[in-house]
């Protein structure tokens, strides 16, 4: 599939330089995997989407509009009866120069569409590896939870990733307390435990990781959501990712530390499984 | 003036998509005075825009190019003989999708030429209103001291200063440390000391806040730097501000406390005054 972006229902291949995502990363966006053409969890995305927007003041456009703009570019590729990975950009639009917006600001719609990112069998099998990044979180940050254009400590995370051939890199804030991965959620279980950290502070709440939160505590088994010191995921017994393309991956190693995919991580594949996510069993 | 913008010498109006600015604020940019048809303090924003090269990994540019590309978009602008704003931005190109950049990845040079910014002389002479923003820096980040494209703290407190019809705002962390205003730094003055905040976790180190420091330091009356309570802004003798654009006013109101500007604000104009930044008295 050839890459495409669109706006208001048209091929793009540039932003205006005014724009405010561009001078500013004044916006937010949302990654949402295809399959078998229909955006998955696209409620999900959407509200936190409609969160970010009144977070940030920007008005969030209608459902119905960004839903057509993303049909558009799944009819224009393949991805429109297959897999793929949708990207809408919602930027906070033109103003004048200045970290103040104007009034009455329209916020732009951009829609990309590109191929799917697929990982192994193995990966969901035996795990993959994931480092500790050098880069902390700043917080307590008014952006928190927020999937927002602002993503340079997420850069410099992955960074780090690719330089040391990790599938992942897990980011902590200055207090050694892990938050997420540079592009994932982390959960830890203890014992039958499953603990995820509170993002009050920093990160991105995944919609992957609300489907695990929301799927455990329709099972009787809920997430306990709270800080997570560094040390204890190093204690934990099992690890596991999560995000909207791949589902839920167990990891197998951080570091000196390895782990065998356990009991919880099993279940949470299944269960995830029968929630639309079936890539992880 | 007509703002403009131009990119390897030729005007544009957009940019690629793709450009990692755009996608998740990947860049740095520097916001220069033309006084007289010249760029002020060209050095100083050499310097800062080379640290964050370092820091972000992209590959600065030859100051020549950059002059060279300032120099376009000056003449094509009535600011080529007078007053006028250069905004350039240097983004980190395009790479593949993902946080990840690519190897050899090109930064991109985009130079915006504006009106200048002029305050009115009450404001030198008066002072200037501010207001404690709600909108608290994230910290320790490894973005502090650094002019990026993530500037979404300060789009938020911004937006409280256009609410509250403040001329600026000052920004404090969580643990009510002044930090800097939106646009500009904050020097407080006890007695006959002037002090500065440590921007050693966040905030950004402005040109014109180094000029003062290194004036002031000439004149045998080093700044201290260090960290400022907002307890502490509150109760000292003279507050003032800088920033590249406008050099140096004085405070006269930070919600229920009023100053006169005092001896040291002056002194710091007059130095200023005889450092290029004439507009100060």
């Amino acid at each position: 599939m050839t890459p495409a972006w669109f706006h208001n229902h048209k091929p793009v291949e540039m932003v205006p330089i005014d724009d405010r995502g561009f001078q500013y990363g004044d916006g937010l966006f949302e990654t949402i995997a295809i399959r078998a053409g229909r955006p998955r969890l696209w409620q999900f995305h959407m509200e936190r989407l409609a969160t970010g927007c009144e977070r940030l003041g920007i008005r969030m456009p209608a459902e119905q509009d960004l839903r057509e703009q993303v049909d558009t570019a799944l009819d224009a590729s393949d991805a429109g009866a297959g897999s793929g990975t949708i990207k809408i950009v919602l930027s906070a639009g033109t103003g004048p120069r200045g970290y103040a917006r104007g009034k009455d600001i329209e916020a732009r719609i951009f829609v990309g569409v590109f191929p799917s990112n697929v990982l192994s069998r193995s990966a969901y099998e035996e795990g993959v590896d994931v480092m500790v990044c050098e880069t902390r979180l700043a917080g307590p940050s008014v952006l928190a939870g927020l999937k927002t254009l602002n993503r340079l400590e997420q850069v410099f995370g992955r960074s780090e990733c690719v330089a040391a051939n990790a599938f992942e890199g897990l980011m902590v804030d200055a207090d050694e307390r892990v938050i997420c991965g540079t592009m994932s959620n982390v959960f830890i279980v203890s014992g039958h435990t499953v603990i995820t950290p509170a993002l009050t502070r920093c990160g991105v709440a995944g919609v992957m990781r609300r489907l695990v939160l929301e799927t455990f505590a329709a099972s009787d088994k809920a997430v306990v959501i709270r800080d997570v010191a560094l040390a204890e995921l190093r204690q934990s017994d099992e690890v596991f990712l999560s995000n909207s393309q791949f589902g839920v991956v167990p990891v197998r190693r951080c570091e000196d530390r390895q782990w065998s995919p356990g009991d919880s991580t099993r279940e949470c594949q299944r269960l995830l499984a029968a929630q639309g996510v079936p890539e992880c069993t």
